[in-house]
């Protein structure tokens, strides 16, 4: 079955009455969607099995006993998401698992559970690569405080611990992933595919202004201490200082809430959340702290206190280059470089062995709602450059 | 009694369990209040009447038939409200009403309800002055959804139209009310008194950048349009026009949104409500204008939109020279003049009637809370001010 088809099938799994489609990690849509993954692979001649942490791995073994190379990506969505968010990776996987002969070496193609975080940040990839923390199944627990463990056994998982989905990661040669850009880069340059050259690390940080209430009609204008204006001029600060720093550096507001929040006080208290971007380690590191300086000279500027906290560190992570070419060599110049500013399972793998990415292009750089959307002609090229990049790959003895 | 012991017996009314005093308008604790009051009010040979909204007014008749002198302030209180905020202004009223003799003119006591808002900005002084709109009994409802009616209803008052309650204001010669200042003002030059010399007008906007959504991650700087930044910008530059117009505007951005308001999401938009106060009503009026070009202005430059609305507009009210000279008279030094940021049922009777403001000091320049204070030295102060002041008034034949 061609890719589009597969997506076709997919598309029915899943699907929200409210709109779009909702598989959350380790609930029925989800699994249903791997079950389906599960059947296309053994019609395909794949062995299939799942992992302590429900994480499909469908295998076809090679001629010779080297490290597998592996594509793939993710079935679970947020809730409301679009069709082609990890979706697209697995079924291209499939697609070109379908089209490849049995190679030197022995190839996989993986599902992942809960890419989208619903027990934080990556928990499928991460189990694998032995990254879990071991009260991982207990303590992480889903926005309506459900705890993973919990989810698990309704897909009939019970693992003792996270270990017990780990995997030697040097059985693994090479991790290849397609994936929807989720951004608005490939759109405007006009090119079907991305290659991408690092996933940005990021800081992320809570932070909260504290000023002084007060009666909006009675405290003059010298004896104020309002939250929000300082937070206000942290903003544009912060905003200025990611700009100055060139590069691919990527910084956001993007929650900010007011205490009280009343049209006629003024505000004691502004909690911003905040996240920082970037490939660059280094560069990312002095943003860190230059955005934690600026947040303490300006609340003092405005009298008020502040309180940071670093909430998330990842360093970036960056692409194999001898994956990169053989990306860029099957795509005989359809491709730009880029930076992926979301991590990915790729980003989690990366970690432990070489990986790549190929992204496509996402109409109006948009993802997580039922309007995601890609074009099936980037679709099939990806499809072509996948298959030819794993074509080559399965068939070298190389590191 | 003084003044501090009728403060001490409203105390047990409509004391909140939760802590400090919730008497909403209409409700149980308020109607207990002003029964209170129409108790104490007849012990001093008062006649006391509830209009058609249930404001209380004690009047006892001067020798002459002159138009009459008033005081007093409200019973109702937000939720979880201060002792003293509308109260004192009654207690104190009560306490000269029993210290005065008969003099030419009446003197009137009057208990207003409804001063804090519940159905909207002072509906119970308004209704007696007649600004009330014809529809307001059924079209004002309070944050629960209860219309006015209803609430009225529950105290056996069952108006056709809010003009029930108006009265010829022509019977009035003067309002004269003591009030918590609310603000920080008078602790800050350490004095007891404050005797207002307007209250300041209003203007109410809300406003809305609106942007675009996109992933933290994956949109580059340059390509993006958050509304947060907009909002940001906006709101140092709001803050700035205000503190350069001088004099006393004072300008407060109290409630911001976002939406989506998620940590890895760029602002699709920012609600904002904010307010302009100023005593001077040409100043208020520039202040308005340019704050709304403001907006266009920094909407443009963020590349989002910008929609703004007018939510509330009012004049300044000057209070009466010959009532401020007065009360300047009997402070012998204690007071000084001050604006009133907040609004009051003095600028409600003060757009048809001379009218007077008393201030005392605020501890901390707080109100609406349990820890509303005011130590009793300001109170007596002002209890001997108040008193000799209606003494002076209810004597004057003049106008």
């Amino acid at each position: 079955m061609t890719a589009l088809a597969l997506l076709d099938e997919l598309a029915a799994i899943g699907a929200d009455p409210a709109g779009g489609w909702s598989r959350p990690a380790w609930g029925a849509g989800e699994q249903a969607a791997h079950d389906w993954f599960a059947a296309h692979a053994r019609a395909m001649g794949l062995s299939v099995r799942q992992d302590a942490f429900g994480n499909s791995i469908a295998r076809r073994e090679g001629c010779e006993n080297l490290p597998a190379i592996a594509t793939g990506s993710h079935l679970d969505t947020v809730r409301g998401g679009g069709l082609y968010d990890g979706a697209l990776g697995v079924v291209l996987g499939l697609a070109a698992a379908g089209r490849l002969p049995t190679g030197l070496r022995p190839l996989e193609v993986i599902a992942f559970r809960d890419e989208e975080g619903r027990f934080g940040p990556f928990t499928g990839s991460r189990a694998m690569t032995g990254d879990l923390a071991a009260d991982a199944l207990d303590r992480l627990r889903d926005a309506d405080g459900v705890a993973l463990r919990t989810a698990m056994a309704d897909c009939g998982l019970a693992p003792a611990t996270p270990q017990a989905a780990a995997r030697d990661m040097s059985d693994l040669a090479a991790w290849v992933e397609v994936h929807i850009e989720q951004g608005p880069v490939l759109e405007a340059a006009g090119l079907p595919l991305g290659i991408v050259t690092a996933i940005a690390g990021q800081e992320r940080f809570s932070l909260r202004f504290t000023g002084q209430a007060g009666h909006a009609g009675t405290v003059p204008m010298d004896q104020r201490a309002d939250a929000l204006q300082a937070a206000a001029g942290f903003a544009l600060a912060f905003d200025a200082l990611i700009r100055d720093a060139g590069g691919d550096a990527r910084g956001t507001i993007g929650i900010l809430r007011l205490e009280p929040n009343q049209a006629n006080v003024i505000p004691r208290e502004a909690r911003l959340s905040l996240e920082i971007r970037d490939s660059d380690a280094a560069r990312l590191a002095r943003l860190a702290q230059e955005t934690e300086a600026l947040a303490r000279t300006i609340a003092q500027d405005r009298r008020v206190t502040c309180q940071t906290r670093r909430l998330y560190s990842a360093a970036p992570v960056a692409m194999a280059a001898h994956l990169m070419a053989a990306l860029e060599q099957a795509a005989h110049g359809r491709a730009m470089r880029l930076l992926s500013g979301a991590n990915h399972d790729a980003g989690i793998l990366g970690l432990h062995i070489p990986v790549a990415m190929l992204f496509v292009p996402s109409r109006g750089g948009i993802s997580h709602t039922p309007d995601e959307h890609t074009d099936p002609g980037p679709i099939m090229a990806a499809a072509d450059v996948l298959t030819a990049t794993l074509a080559r790959l399965i068939e070298s003895p190389g590191p």
